[in-house]
This record gives structure tokens, C-alpha cells and sequence, in this order.
């Protein structure tokens, strides 16, 4: 069904980025890939076009702009540009890093770490899993505790999106062991402090040029003023900071859908086989016009999401809603079209074979699907 | 997610609707359920209070309101007062029949027929489908031909929705050989005229209290006063007013959903097993956070797609995606809710059991599941 | 694939009832659904051509044939009848009653109650599930004590199949409060004993002549002479009928997935639309051989588990695995079935709508899809 | 349930494999993927302890053993050690070389080609697919035309498994363009013949040490001799050995499948969240319970077919039905385990997530699901 949520600015945004894809991610993403690593000069180029970073208040060198829809815009420019590595990356600044940073900074922090985010000179990290403690945050073991106007801060965490090339990591520490949720506290950690060190760059099944990463914490001393917040309120600033990382995963798992889709399309009225285009056949026709409505369904929802946000009416319910849903088809639009490439499915040429491995993990980052469906089961119970 | 559509002024109707329900249908619906039709004196009342009919214009006895959100709260009222015969009963009328009484007629015509149906004093009917031509209407056998001033129409209709009780039967015959698409038209025939009969209400495994039938015209003499619109182009006017009708399916389905969701819901925490309500079971909250997600999600496109349709914006494209994927939700959620409530989901008494049975036309009448592929496929390609 | 269980003796079997059902059943069950009631007269008919009650031992008045095998070609049989409601009624004694009856009795009570059953005079229910006790057996609440030589039970049950036509009960009950799981008795409640009584026949959605009901039991005095088994075991012997009764599910299920989908493969090609035969369309040879494939490979295991209950080696968990995998595969079958139909499928004169209806009970009773899942699941833990 | 398929014999050739790949594969197969090749030594080792090989007839150098219990058995073992670039290169000459090599040669290409295969010292390929050919056999481009005694061949093919590494290619040509399907011929094509070529080892997005290429052939003159069976029966031929070729993914999925719920099911009894073993939690109960009943039950189709091959009497429409059931169920599985190992799913250290990537391909090769359904859907029409 026709969108109707974008207006002229939306649209004149879209050009910017999509010109920025084809001037400086397109021709080098394949190259990424195989190096394992995206070059970092790309990221002052994102920032200073506004590909990311665009909520950044004016005073520290950003444009000011809260509405969620130039992500969304992003999002569809990247999805179709097929650099997922590069999506995941700067997706982790805007929807996570930057949330934290905005919200819950002292004027002092904002003069220290917005003006670098504002020009892509600096890249954050959240460092909330540990090997033991996934979803379920209140196992975090990794620790600090107070020495004199310092923090000594000890831990392990593992699966830390941009861990290796963060210049400044959020760490989520355990800082009262008997205060229960509220015991819990956020601290910026910043790269050179001694005892920070970093794992080697994890081995997915995906996301090649992605940097995840286990981070060592041994004794690392952090000033009062790194604390993010309130001490205490660590785990209430995760909680309420999931809705906005979950939309953006709905809205990346939308994007791509559509992206693989159209590809797909293109590819199924393309392909011969048995004397006509495979398009021709009623199963394809039938597939096609499936994945079709899904998308179209889905998408509903999703820009309904990023209206709301953008009013703060999003509620965690319904970003768990959208999540799970969208991630979960996604799953089985990236199936159900890389089936439709036949064998050049598999080939890593084609867009959809890539995405196919790299959006793998969306069901499961951010919160599993299991865990989605805790949170709204659990709103329903009277 | 919160639904922004309403205005106080729907609310206001909801309440109407709801108190109009509560005092002529839910006490008889058993009773009409078991006598196997509706009395017709519910018909005047339902017209009257505006239950349906909304829309015929004033100068005709109606409320001259087309804005189609008035009948989606009726739907959403009706379903969860749980009377299904009633309300497809209902539907049947504004969603078809008056859809063509409205579009098609002269005024000469309006003037016949539309007080008798802003009274409810007249029921029409659809009569396209035959033995031989189901989603298939080129298959159409019905023919009629011109002898003077009228024509003799032949043929046999089946499946036809309030068949019996209609007081006139608007009927697709072919009226010229020869012309391929253009040679089908629409006539009104009336109660009384001789040579159309009906055979005995269709025994269907659900929706007891409605009225399906099996229509024969034997050289039926109608009158040209009584064709609906242009000789010819019978077909188009199907075609063009497949839109509503199947909106009107989608809007019913998400209605019916929500209703019998809600039900179960309540169902799985009353009831007790193992020593505590079933809806503290993971799988039972899990099941449930499925169908919750589903609904809102399919809600989305449902409310969106009457908004569309108020501003004639629908396409068929977009009516077609909605109706086979909320039909097929309205499956899946209709079976979930019924395995929740255990054996007594088995139950008439229940109103998952009833649903579960009544509402399992829904994918095949108003076009089929594979006939919307179709459509949406056929419009894939380039 | 070929099938390769049957020997001769078996498509001999096969040949005698078929004609019985051809002679006694078929021409008879429209108008039992339509009474609501089965003519009692046909067990004994059914007993004598040894339609069900096989195993009962020759002295006894039975053939003394135990291979499953024969149990199976009946239920293959009376499903190509689409006779649903007699199908349910002659398994219930076979899978159920005889198998406690043969299993728990004395010589004594052998004596009393078998050569009745072996004639088709006798007619026997199993009445464990309660208002509030479905699954959890230990949820019972009928109660009995011990008053000199006899026993008095007070409670009530529910959805007992062949509750009312039962001339003999089973009835389990709770004896020793404080003995937990070995605190239940089996009694045999027979017909005419004081304070026994019987509810209405309960109104289900489907499978009309087949009688379910509610039980009471107001002071009724048992003697021990009716006592099954030993005192105290009656939840053991639940828990270890259950196999039998469970593979009798699956069975009947994968006999009636085939029946309905032989029946709709026939439709499909003698069906026309669009100037072919509906068969002819891919999308409804995939669904075909969807169905085709999903059904023999279920029968493979089913037939495995036949051979296997033969030996005495089906363990309850694969039991289970059967139960809902295969009434699950036939939920999806007659759905398919009933969509590939039309609108031809909801109507009751074509078996496949009535089939929809009928065996929705199929996942819930002898332990839902839920129950079956906990069985498997907890033998997967270490 | 318990399977019955086995011997001792098998029991004990089990052994010899584990201890085979315990040995020569298993600390090799990481090193091998990331050199994108199998070293080529562990062929003659396989073949040696006749790891494949074995139906090799003893007079050419083999065990003379066609049981292909034994073969199941190896896949077995073979998925259990997590190999499986190794795992498809392997059966490649089980189930479709060999298989060819055996039946169509006369006994003069035995001499020649059998004593190398049973020494594990030539290892053969079979070129099908071509750029515009994939399930479409007839749209073969590749020809050949009669040059005296020879045939000169061009064309191109790909997909090619061990197409760079394989000594003997047969390939299908076209050898008259006027005989409709009886103008195919297959060619041994050796290397080292002049105009053989190959392109680059494809890059795919999994199976990493698994050898795929594109072969040339630019007027190579392949000798009389290397006609493989008669002249025109090409397409015979390929169509008669795909029943073999599709249970050897039926077989290999199904081993796979077993192999990566195990380490499933192990994985969640070890991994803790919110305080307990993850598979206590009853949606992890219920997901593992379903992944091991459908896998029992594909198991027993499986098993069934393995028997009927031997027996000779597999058809080419049950071959087909296992092979789209399995190679689905198998997608099932692979994307449900990895979802259970949460974030660690994702990672290349455990087996699940290679799984899931390395077997995606099962679906597409050896005739995708579409065309599975096709031959099953035609064989269904009367």
C-alpha cells in the first residue's frame, strides 16, 4: 500500500544518502569484507553527511534532528546499497551508542564525546552481554567498585558490536551486589585507560566486515566522571533504551526485506527456464505475490512504529511486537528468495546469499525472539 | 499499538451499535441459530438505529454517511457480541448489495428501492457464482436475452448469501456471446417474478442462522427498467466492486480475531490447571504474545486500508492482500484459541468453537485465497 | 511409498469390513447425525463380523487376535466410509475400554463383563476427565471411600464419550487423599446403580451422532467386586493405557488424512475452472503433493509404530510423538482439503467439510498437543 | 522410535569410520576450509578403509558391497564429526559418479576407470547444469558433433561439484539437435584433454573447502571410448540415477539434522539463563520436542527408503518426496538449533551455525523443492 509518512525533506535526504552510498560504501564494501574491517575514514564521512548522527543538538556539531524517519530513510538507502556490514555499524552508533550518550549525559560529558560523534571521529561501543549473561541481564558478573573518586572496574563481555574500533565503550557493571536491579551501574570506558583490553575480532557465520568483539576489564580505574547517569539506575537506563534499538532492527529487517524482494522480482522476470521467465510459473507467482503482502503488512506496522516514536508514544510492548515479528520474517523472505535464485542463490554474487548469512542474527540481538515474546506475554497476564 | 483512528463521533455509534445489539440480537441469535434464520424484523430495527445502510443518502431515508470507520465499529461491536450469521447477514448488504444499489442505479431506481432498504424493509442479494463458475466468472452460464422492451433470463445461481430471503436478486447473466468480457450484464430481479425460484438453504457446516441457497430462473421476464447499470459491462461492475467486498472480509476477519483473542485470553487465566492459571505457562504466554503481535500487526494494514478506501485510494491490489492474509490469520487464530480452550474449545457453548466452524468461509467466499495471489502476482510483473 | 505390513489375512479383514460397513453403516449414519445417536443395534452387528473386540480371548466369545494390525485396516476402512462419529465410537472400545477391561480384570470379572462386549451388548466408557481436571489427572476430585465390603463415590466427570449409552464405567477416582500419585482407584460403575446419573448429551461443533456427556455420582455404592485392578494404582494404569489409546489416534488420523485427501485428489481432477481441470494448475499440484508427501512419510511412522506396539516395544514417548504430530498433519490436511474444495468444501453434503469439523478434536483429546510436547520434552533432558 | 535397520556388520563398519575421521578428517577439516580445498590425500585414505567406494565390485579393486546401509551409516558418523564440505565431496562419488561409472560403462571403461576410484586415487565429477540450464535439462547447450571416431565437444557448465579437483568429468552434451529428448549423450572427459578448462573455484556462502566451477570446452575431442552408455540416451540416464542422487540428500539431511539436535539438546542442558539449564524452560522443552519428533518420524520415511532401494524398488516419486521433506525439515532444524544457541549460534567455533549455512544448499541441488513437487504432483494426476 501506497506510504504516505515521508515528506519533500524525506525525500531530498534520500538522494544525500544514496549518493553517499555510491560515492564512498559501494566500491569498497566487497573489499571490506575480505579485509574484515571497515575503513574507518568512512565514519567522518557518514557523520559529516548526516548518514548518521543527525539527532546530535547543533551545539555540539550535529544537525538537531530527532525524526526518526531520516533513519528509516537511511535504512531503506542501505538496505538496497546491500552493504549490511556497513548497516549494522552505523545503525549501532545512531540506535544505541548516541541514544545513551544524548540522554544521559552530564553537560560536561555532552562537551567531551558529542562533538566527536558529530563529526564521525569517534565510535562508541555498548557493552552489556557477557559470556554468561545474554538476555538475562541481571547475571552480569563483570564489576566495580568505588576507590576514591575513581571506579575500579573488573569484567569480561563478550559480542560487542564495533568492541575492537570503539573509541569510548559504554560497560553496564554490577556495582552493589546486594541492591538487587538496582545495583547496576553504566560507565564509559575509554580506549588507552590501562587494563582495557580487547579479544581478538570474533568469527561469525556473517557480517564479514563487522567488528564484534570480547573486551577484558582487569582493574581498569574510571573517573567519577565516566559514570553515564545515575549510579544504581544502570539497568533501568538498558531497559528503557531497548524500544528505540529494537525499532531500528524492525526498521533494517523491513528495509532489506523489501530490498531482497525487488531484487528477487527483478531476478524471477529475468531468469528463463522451461521456455519462459521463472516469474511465469504460478508457484513463483504465488510465492512472490506472498512475500509481497507480507512486506506490504508488515510495513504498515513498522512506519506506524516511527510515527509513534517520534511522538514517544512507542511503547516496549510494541517495539517487542514489531522486533520479533519483523526479524522473524525476515528470516523467511531471505529464505524464500534465495531459494528463488536456484543454485545462484548460494553464490556469495548475488545479494541475497549475503543477506541471507548476514541477517541471521536479527532474531537474535537486541533480545531473542523468546524474549520479545516474554515481554508482551507477560502484558497480557490481567 | 494504539489505534488513532476514531473520533468521537465513532465511539458514540459504538455505543449505539452495541446497545442495539444487546437488546435485538444477542437474545434471539441462539434461537435464530437453531431455527436456522434470522427473523426478519430484526432487519427494520438494525436499519434503523443505522446498524447498516449508513450510507444511502438522505433524500432516500439513509444517514448520507459513507465514512467506512462507522462499519468497521459496527463489525468490531458485532464480533464481540459473537453473533456471526448476523453480522455476515449484515454485511452482506453494505458491503455488496447497496454497494451496487448506490453506484449502478438511476434515479428512477434509487427511488424503488432505497427507502425499502433505509427501512429495512428490503434484503437483496448477489447472485454471480453457479455450479459451473465460481472465481472463474467468465464461466457464467446464466444468460438472458431481449424480447422487447424486457428480457428472458435462464440459468441457475448457487452459494447465494441471503437467497432466500432477498427481496431482489441483483443476477450476472450473459447477455451476448460474442463479446467476450463485454458481454455480461446485471439485472434486479424481484420477489414474485415468475419463473425465478429457490431451491432449499444450502446445509453448510457453519453460520446456522444464514441463509444460502441455490437460485433457478426459468425464463424469467425482466423488465429493462431493472438492468443495473450499462448492458455489457456486468463484468466491470463486478470486478470494480470487489474492492469493498473484500475490505468488508479483511475488516470482519480482524474484528473476529480481536474478539475471540480477547476471549481466550480471559479464558487462560480464569481457567486453572496443574495448579495455577494456564496463561502462566510459557507456551501459553508464548502462544498468546504470537497471536497478540499478529493481530496489531495485520490491525496496522486493516486500519490503514479504510482510510485508503474513505479517500478511494484502495486499490484492488491492496484489498486483495488484506482479505487473503487477515483470512488466514483469522484461521490460524481461530484454531490457536480453540486448542487453548482445551475440550471445552470443542464446545458450542463457547464461543471459539462456534467461530472456529462459522468463520471458516472466509477464505474462499468474496475470491478465493489463490484467486488474491493471482491478482497480487499478475501485478508483479513488469 | 509401498506399504508392506499387511498379509493377506489382513486385505481379507479388510474385504469383510467393508462390506459391513457398505451393509450396516453407510446407508444408516446421515440420519444417526442427524438423531444425534447411533442405533445401539449396530455394535452387536459390529461385534459379531468382529469390527471391533478382536483381542477379546476365544473363551471369552472374542477371536483372540491381538495383532494392531487388524485394528488398523478397520480404521482405514471406516474412514473411506467418512463415517466419523461411528468411527470415534467403535474405537473408543477398542483402544480404551477392552484394553483396561482385558488388562485389570480378575478371571471373576472377565467372566462378568467380556462376553457381553464380545456380542456387542455391552457397551463400556472411561470417564477420568472432570470440570477441572483434563490433563491434570491429578486434578481429580471424584472421591470414594470405603464403607464395609463396598466403596462410595461421590463426583462428577465430563466429555465422557459414549457417557450415555455406557452400560458399564470406568470410573476413576481418588481413594487415599493423602497418598498422592498412589492414591487413585479404578471402579467399574454399571448401569442402574443408585446416585448414578447422566448429564445431557453435550452440544459439540462437530461429530453430531456421537455421544459425549457428563457423569454424576451422588453416594453411588460400589461393590469391591468392581474394583479394577489393585487399589491405589488407578493413575498408573491411566498413565499406562495411554500408548494404546494415543497410537489409536494417530491411526485413525493418518487413516482419514488419506481417505480425505484421496477424495480431494479426486475433486481436484474432475473439477473444471478456467477451461481446465483445477488439478491442472500448479499451484494445486504443489499443494497436492505437499499433502501426498507430508501424509506418506507420517504413515511410515505410524506403520512403525503399529509393528512396534506389536512387539510390546512402543514406549509412551513414542506414543506421543505420533499422537501430535499425526492429529496435528490432519488439522493442516483438512484444511487444505476443505480449501481445495471451495466453496463446495463447506458444505455438509461433501465429506471434507464435515471431516474439518470432526476431527478438530483430534489434537486435544488422549493429551493435547501441549501435553504430548511436556512427555517428549522431558525425556530429552539428561 | 527405535530403528531397526541395522546389523553388526554396520554397527562395526560405524567404528571404522569414526575412528577414520577421527584420524584423517576431523583435524584437518578447519585448516581445509580455510584453504578453500580437502587435501587430496584423504581420498585415497577414505577409499582405502572404504569410507566410499565400497560397491565397487571386488574385481576392479572394491568391497563389492551395494548395501546402501553402509552408506547411511558413514553419513551418519560423517554428520556427527561436523565435516560436511567433506561429507558432500564424498558422497558426490558414492551417489553420483560411481553410480553412473558402474552402470554405464562397458567393461573396458571399468578396467580403465574403476581400480582409480577404488584406490581413492581419481576422483570424477558430473557436469549437468549449465549458466541457462539448471532443473531445465533440455535447455543444454553444451554439444558435441561426430568427428570420425571422435566427438568434439564445446560448451560450458557450472555448478560443478570438485569440478577443479576431479580427474574424469562426465558431462551431458547434446548430440542431436533434432531428436528431441533423445539427442543427449554423456562424454567422460579426462583431464589434460586439450580444450578442457576451468573457470575459478566459485565463491559461495558456504561450504568453504567444498570445490564448485565452472568447466569450458573448447573443441575438445573426446574419443568413442568415453561414451558413456548409448549414444541419445543422456537424458535417460541422468533422470534413471537421480532417485539415487536424491536419497543421498535425504540420507545426509536427515544424519545432519540428528546430528545438530544432539548438540542442541546438549548445548541447552549446559547453558544457564536466569538461573537454570535453558532447556527447563518449557518453550525450549516444546522446541526441542517437536525438532525430535519430526526428526524420528522423517527418520523412519528415511529408513524405509534405504530398505526399498536396496530392494531395488525406491521409485523415482518416493526418492523425490524424501528429498524435498527432509532438505526442508533439515532448513528447520538448522535455523531452530542455531536460534536456541542464542548469540553463540552466530559464531563459526560452534558446528550449528557452519550448519546452517553449509546446508542450505540441500534444497537447491539434486532438483530444488519446486521441481520435487512437480514430479510428485504430475504422478498424482489420474
Amino acid at each position: 500500500m501506497e506510504r504516505d509518512l515521508y515528506t519533500a525533506d524525506h525525500e531530498a535526504y534520500r538522494e544525500t544518502v544514496r549518493e553517499f552510498l555510491a560515492r564512498e560504501v559501494i566500491p569498497y564494501h566487497q573489499r571490506w569484507e575480505t579485509d574484515g574491517w571497515i575503513d574507518r575514514g568512512v565514519f567522518a564521512e557518514a557523520a559529516k553527511h548526516g548518514i548518521y548522527g543527525l539527532q546530535i543538538p547543533e551545539e555540539y556539531g550535529g544537525a538537531g534532528e530527532p525524526d526518526y524517519r531520516f533513519r528509516m530513510v537511511a535504512a531503506e538507502e542501505i538496505a538496497k546499497a546491500h552493504v549490511i556490514s556497513f548497516a549494522l555499524t552505523i545503525a549501532l552508533q545512531d540506535d544505541l551508542v548516541l541514544h545513551y550518550l544524548l540522554d544521559l549525559t552530564s553537560e560536561e560529558q555532552k562537551q567531551r564525546w558529542l562533538p566527536g560523534f558529530a563529526s564521525g571521529e569517534l565510535i562508541g561501543a555498548l557493552a552489556m552481554t557477557e559470556p554468561g549473561a545474554g538476555s538475562d541481564l541481571r547475571g552480569i558478573r563483570t564489576s566495580a567498585h568505588r576507590d576514591g573518586d575513581d571506579w575500579i572496574l573488573n569484567g569480561q563481555k563478550t559480542f560487542i558490536s564495533s568492541g575492537i574500533m570503539a573509541d569510548v565503550v559504554i560497560v553496564a557493571a554490577k556495582t552493589d551486589p546486594d541492591a538487587g536491579s538496582k545495583g547496576y551501574t553504566l560507565f564509559v570506558v575509554e580506549n588507552g585507560m590501562p587494563g582495557f583490553t580487547r579479544g581478538r575480532k570474533l568469527e561469525k557465520i556473517g557480517l564479514p566486515a563487522q567488528d564484534t568483539a570480547e573486551l577484558f576489564f582487569d582493574d581498569v580505574r574510571v573517573p567519577a566522571a565516566n559514570v553515564l547517569g545515575e549510579e544504581g539506575l544502570g539497568l533501568r537506563y538498558l531497559m528503557s533504551h531497548l524500544p528505540r534499538e529494537r525499532l531500528g532492527v524492525s526498521v533494517k529487517a523491513i528495509a532489506n526485506c523489501k530490498a531482497i524482494f525487488d531484487e528477487t522480482r527483478r531476478y524471477c522476470f529475468e531468469r528463463q527456464a522451461f521456455g519462459q521467465p521463472i516469474g511465469e510459473f504460478q508457484h513463483v507467482r504465488f510465492e512472490l505475490a506472498e512475500l509481497a503482502t507480507e512486506i506490504d503488512i508488515a510495513q504498515a506496522y513498522v512506519d506506524k512504529s516511527v510515527l509513534a516514536f517520534n511522538k514517544g508514544t512507542l511503547s516496549a510492548v510494541d517495539a517487542a511486537k514489531g522486533k520479533w515479528y519483523v526479524s522473524e520474517l525476515q528470516k523467511r523472505v531471505m529464505d524464500a528468495c534465495l531459494q528463488l535464485h536456484g543454485g545462484y542463490g548460494y553464490m556469495r554474487e548475488y545479494p541475497v546469499g549475503r543477506a541471507f548469512v548476514d541477517t541471521r542474527i536479527q532474531t537474535i540481538y537486541a533480545g531473542t525472539t523468546a524474549i520479545m515474546k516474554e515481554i508482551i506475554g507477560r502484558d497480557l497476564a490481567p
